[in-house]
């Protein structure tokens, strides 16, 4: 059944992925469909959540910012390919809980990420404010603009938040360089 | 047109959303729809980029930080607005053509602000990296969480987002205050 939906999404328009459609795809009959899943919305929700679950390996690079920059380069890749994009602009689409089943995952990473840096004895920042400043640029760029969300970027990115973090272990800076 | 679209946005799930039922609500026939817009997706962007054009006042408050502080709560304030999202998750779900008249506007607005910078005889980062920065965080949190985007908060993404520029005239700070 996943594999209906995300075919469907790559060849047409969201507003034509139906749960007919999508029984006519997968060769079940539509009433299946509807007694497991209801609505396109919970069939997409459900969909996004498993496509997003566990998908990103959380790295250990012994530093924040070491794991921070190669999990972000990864998060930016994956929304960068246009099927990832279709399935998540498909379920957005369906209201609240459908943005949430995107990113649910993400946010696990993210804070398994922060609590490493706490075990290694740093500080961390909390998610949310993490995953704003992280997070929010990738995803804003994939959904809202052409411009390309790359690797690179995404790296730069990190920089640019750990320089913001009162005190960051990973991140050491002198007092005064100048 | 547009405000048969918002009604029916603001009462069903997108996915309900067809040139018809437009029609239908608008009292008029199908065929001129079809003749005008072609296609759902069309009328969607047509209708976003009618509703978010032009519709925040650019401030010009005599600095950088008062300006972009002013902005972006009115965007975090529209954002958070039931029917802005409605019709942003529609739209979204077109395509990139559909997320980019989302905001499309919002980048003019942030392009005067820096501007105005500039005039002043200060200096002003680049509008896409203004954007990764402030408008990633507040449409982050309007379509992918359950994070109240407030414009508390979102003043506060300014002054970081300010104090990780090289050298704002618009918020100068001593060499070393320690």
């Amino acid at each position: 059944m996943h594999r209906a939906v995300a075919e469907l999404l790559a060849e047409e328009e969201a507003e034509t992925l139906t749960l007919p459609a999508v029984a006519a795809r997968a060769g079940v009959h539509p009433t299946t469909l509807y007694r497991r899943w209801g609505s396109t919305a919970q069939l997409l929700t459900d969909v996004a959540t498993s496509r997003f679950s566990d998908d990103l390996v959380v790295p250990d690079s012994g530093s924040l910012a070491g794991d921070l920059e190669r999990w972000l380069a990864d998060v930016a890749t994956d929304v960068a390919d246009p099927d990832t994009l279709a399935l998540m602009r498909a379920t957005i689409a369906t209201g609240p809980a459908g943005g949430c089943a995107c990113v649910e995952d993400r946010h696990r990473q993210l804070g398994a990420i922060l609590r490493h840096e706490v075990e290694r004895g740093g500080t961390a920042p909390e998610v949310e404010s993490a995953a704003d400043s992280l997070l929010g640029p990738v995803y804003y760029r994939a959904v809202f603009t052409s411009e390309p969300a790359s690797a690179d970027w995404a790296r730069g990115l990190v920089a640019t938040y750990l320089s913001t973090l009162p005190q960051s272990s990973a991140d050491p800076r002198p007092t005064d360089t100048r």
